[in-house]
């Protein structure tokens, strides 16, 4: 059973039960070598704390001494592990040595009576320089395999692997199909050629094509990826479990493993680590030892610095900026920096999970920032849902410090005493209408104030777009106040326009969809302000409380009155989640809808939505927020699927 | 003392010899409050190997208690501190709670009985927000007080400390002005206002005005920066010292600092830090302790994290890496990318101290690498040492992996039959003469494949430059050979360009200057090539072996037969070191040119530059590469200056 705890976006933190305890992912799982135990199982769980690890059935197998070994101990015993214990199935020893000498259900049958907690079935390794249709065949016998193995896998979790080489269209085909297929875990196979040769561009698109077609309440395995460079991208895109053989391997030979990237030891000019294996020691006091205790050091390094960087990543997910830390990890190699920049092809696939809003600013790192799928949706929403007023005089604000002006106040004050008129505010996202200048991410982004290019290029075309939409258009910077300050002052004035309402309205439409401001606000509106920012907090409408006004994203939270007028207007199931007679009256006491009691939902909602759950007569039951879209929840078994936030109590029924 | 150990640009590795030891910089000084000893400054020396503190003369001389006891038995005694300590006088105070009551004499005679070893002048702190008069008489006052300071320091070393405020012309002029003057380290003072509000572009000019004036042979101590966030940036800008009292105040509010920024306790979600006083425990292990406990742990973490930060610089610097890893760190907050940006204003000064080459690639982090000084030394070299042959045709190869070609080979070849053609090939440095192409920095850079917009900007408008000054141009770009291999194949058959000779031509012109390949190749030239890699190793000209290209870096190095050629076409000092008589018999053995023995240098010539080293009648002495520039070399006192490669035994004198 796999069960999401905390996501951002595709990145999440899930439990993983399995027979020998609970798994948290993401995790790293150090690959234990049955012939040469670098550091010893039970060290590896308890001083390193790794609940995993992941060890080669086929070796095992293969070996006279230790196969019978297995099969009488059981694997657990035979390592001296208590926790996790993953096989793989000798496909990559295919990969490196050519043909394996084993059939899939001869290692299927004895990965499960050696007590494997999961394992993994044959699978065809897709080489990079494979041609397309030998590609798809080789699709084609892995889910042979999988199907096979799943129907032999009795107790034991079954990793079922993506294949499909640098072909899209296959790998999603195969992830697609795995669907279908019994497996409990999805490695991504056939990738380590493609770090090997820093192709991350190829290997982000690998990655979205299998997340496209896999179930989401599966954990996604990356195979062969246990570099700490590539944890943060990763884990952005929705990668659950990292195995790692480098460790151990690179130590051998003198090579260490830092959060950027591997350095030899003979390049190294210093040390500077506080890990337990490093701590007090110099850089030439690592180079004296001798090779053997040597190689036991850095592995120990080699661990734990890639343990610190995944428990880096957690904390990133957690805090709210794992894009942050992706978009500055990524600086560490132009070839990563490459996988960075290929997301923009994935906008519209990982909008679909993006939340509405997070926790604290966004920090803009370079040009990659305005990929982010956030960003995109800024973009399409104000293209889809917002309506710009008709007016005669459009009026764009100019930001920043420049001591000059375009026009006089007073002259603009003139112009505007006699027109009607619409105003918008230069900013990084090009001219953004004031109304929305307070929402996330427009208010919740920082800058640098020195533009690059595309920054530059980006905002003039959108000014230029903007200017074709309006007949009149009046651009306007002046020194002294500040935008806040003199539309204030303008609005006091005669000016004909109402930011306030204007503001709420903006922000339903964007939130909610085109049509949702006429629907909220539709009779005699009275907006609330906080005494003291002035900001609006609560909007009543005929007396009743429809919306309150996130102080920190700018959002509407739904009240109850609120949601009655948005099912009065969008047909089910927009906005909607309609859940099962059974989960009814506990939403209605306020608990949470949990996976499995959800009946129907609005696709087109994002994670952290608010949501209105109504039950099959379309009544309102609850109001909440999302945590899973209707995609997600349509797989996962166990765990949230919204969080309630209030529930509403039922007529009394006559039972 | 201070001595120059080993350089990267501004940035650099020194020894401060002090009366309590010598100080390896860049150094962090933690501030050791005397009445609150957050952590024992005898821990700070033993357990965290801080060789140098800072403590406050102010609060000692003000307190009852502490003066005499000061007095008595000195601050080493006092603090149970065997390092060195610096004492700073009272300015800060006078930023914090306006003025204070002691006069410059009485501070600085204070510090220098109680025995500190580094005291400060009590100087004015110039506020962000004052006038230009205002602070321009500060300075005057600053540099008075420092001229009196300077009269009273006996055995003391004095910090002299730079103000201005963020007007760089009084900067660089208090920072001229204190050349003359006896101090020994030069605090830039009055930045914390800066830095607290995320000021870096500011601060970027201001450190950058005040090297501009100070004298290169005293540390440098950015005063109040004690974050590792800006370690990287401040180094590379030649930053030497650094104090910081925030380990401790941070501690005492629950902020706990990472490499990237400072978090409040309550807002975070995970502890991924190995240091030893992080090591083992969890985050709600940490927010569950008593607050004295968590305090005092939350600043020796700080600490630790501080120091592993500044070991980290200093590898990067060794490393030839520190431009990486500052364009990294400086994604930490947009305004910290503000001020890498602002180098772009400062690449003119910064390429005067700018390495010929660097061990290992240059990594392409963004936008911000090409404005590096040393890719801003390949638009100005191209432009002003490359002579560009003329030929009947240009022909642009352009590079990358698109599946089609503009022309056909077939076609090229029989157009390059018949004409006289000269080959650029399409990189992200724009089009570069093929001759130049194995040239650092350019076949020593990696860049993504996915470009941003700079990138295509800077590449086209150099493209149309390039047409603009030939005639005719031809375009082509196909599949299948590489340029190098299309490039073989017509030079073996009637093609009249001859890549080897114009490869070592321009080369030489681009590292000597116009004129070098005259000089060095006229007469029979004869090439040596690797058997293995083909490339040019020795280029012997009427028999004389006169330069050897390296395979690193593709630059040449010097024998005496072109060394020889050099000096009869160059006049002096051109690409000379002219060393004094006593130095010459060790130099002509072999041994390297100690700083004070130089009467006179090319100050063209950049470190790790190609040096010949003459005595005063222009004879040839050696030939090394430069370390110290010539204005740097005027001012060191001990320390290499120039490292001799071969010395050249002279005539036999009569004596």
């Amino acid at each position: 059973m796999f069960e999401l705890i905390r996501r951002d976006g595709l990145a999440r933190i899930c439990k993983l039960d399995t027979k020998h305890g609970v798994l948290e992912t993401p995790a790293l799982l150090p690959v234990v070598n049955p012939r040469f135990q670098t550091i010893r199982p039970r060290e590896l769980y308890e001083t390193f704390g790794f609940k995993a690890i992941i060890t080669n059935s086929y070796i095992i197998k293969n070996d006279d001494k230790m196969r019978p070994d297995a099969l009488a101990k059981g694997l657990h015993e035979m390592l001296d592990y208590p926790g996790t214990i993953m096989t793989d199935s000798g496909t990559f020893q295919s990969h490196m040595y050519g043909e394996v000498e084993v059939k899939n259900d001869e290692i299927v049958n004895f990965q499960r009576e050696v007590g494997s907690d999961i394992g993994t079935v044959l699978d065809i390794f897709t080489e990079p320089e494979w041609g397309y249709e030998k590609t798809s065949e080789a699709v084609d016998v892995t889910l042979e395999r999988t199907r096979e193995a799943a129907s032999l896998k009795g107790e034991m979790m079954l990793a079922g692997v993506v294949q499909g080489s640098i072909y899209p269209d296959l790998r999603e085909r195969c992830a697609t199909e795995l669907r279908g297929i019994d497996a409990d875990v999805h490695p991504i196979g056939g990738i380590v050629p493609l770090m090997e040769n820093y192709r991350y561009a190829d290997l982000v698109d690998v990655i979205i094509a299998s997340k496209k077609g896999l179930p989401p309440n599966r954990p996604v395995h990356l195979f062969g990826a246990g570099h700490p460079m590539l944890f943060s991208l990763a884990v952005l895109l929705g990668c659950d479990m990292f195995d790692s053989a480098s460790y151990a391997k690179f130590a051998r030979d003198d090579r260490y493993m830092t959060i950027e990237r591997t350095m030899h030891l003979a390049d190294m000019k210093g040390l500077d680590c506080d890990c337990p294996a490093c701590v007090g020691r110099s850089i030439d006091q690592l180079k004296a030892m001798k090779p053997a205790e040597r190689a036991d050091l850095i592995a120990r390094h080699n661990l734990y610095i890639s343990k610190m960087e995944m428990d880096r990543v957690k904390r990133a997910l957690l805090e709210g900026n794992l894009w942050e830390l992706a978009e500055q990890r990524c600086r560490s190699h132009p070839a990563l920096l490459d996988g960075l920049r290929r997301l923009k092809e994935h906008q519209d696939f990982m909008e679909r999970t993006e939340p509405l809003s997070r926790d604290g600013a966004i920090f803009y790192t370079g040009p990659e920032t305005m990929n982010r799928p956030v960003m995109h949706r800024v973009a399409k929403r104000l293209k889809e849902r917002y309506t710009a007023p008709r007016t005669d005089v459009m009026v764009v604000f100019e930001g920043g410090e420049k001591p000059y002006s375009w026009h006089r106040a007073d002259d603009i004050k003139a112009i505007l005493d006699v027109a009607d008129s619409h105003f918008y505010v230069m900013s990084e996202f090009g001219p953004v209408p004031i109304e929305l200048d307070e929402m996330y991410p427009i208010a919740q982004s920082l800058f640098p104030s020195i533009q690059d290019r595309d920054m530059v290029d980006r905002v003039r075309e959108q000014m230029e777009d903007l200017a074709h939409t309006h007949q009149y258009g009046l651009s306007c910077m002046y020194d002294g106040e500040s935008t806040a300050e003199m539309l204030a002052s303008l609005s006091k004035g005669k000016g004909k326009f109402d930011i306030d309402m204007a503001r709420v309205r903006a922000v339903a439409d964007y939130q909610f969809g085109k049509g949702a401001a006429d629907a909220l606000f539709s009779g005699k509106v009275e907006l609330v302000k906080s005494k003291n920012t002035e900001k609006i907090r609560n909007v009543i409408v005929d007396g009743e409380h429809v919306v309150s006004m996130r102080a920190e994203d700018g959002f509407f939270t739904l009240r109850p009155p609120g949601a009655r007028r948005l099912l009065k207007t969008f047909p089910s199931p927009r906005l909607r989640a309609v859940v099962s007679d059974d989960s009814v009256p506990f939403n209605r006491e306020g608990k949470n809808v949990m996976c499995g009691f959800i009946i129907d939902t609005d696709e087109g909602l994002r994670p952290s939505d608010e949501v209105i759950i109504v039950d099959k007569n379309d009544d309102l039951v609850a109001i909440g927020r999302i945590i899973l879209t209707k995609y997600e929840a349509e797989f996962f078994k166990k765990g949230l699927a919204i969080k309630t936030r209030e529930g509403i109590k039922g007529p009394v029924t006559s039972a």
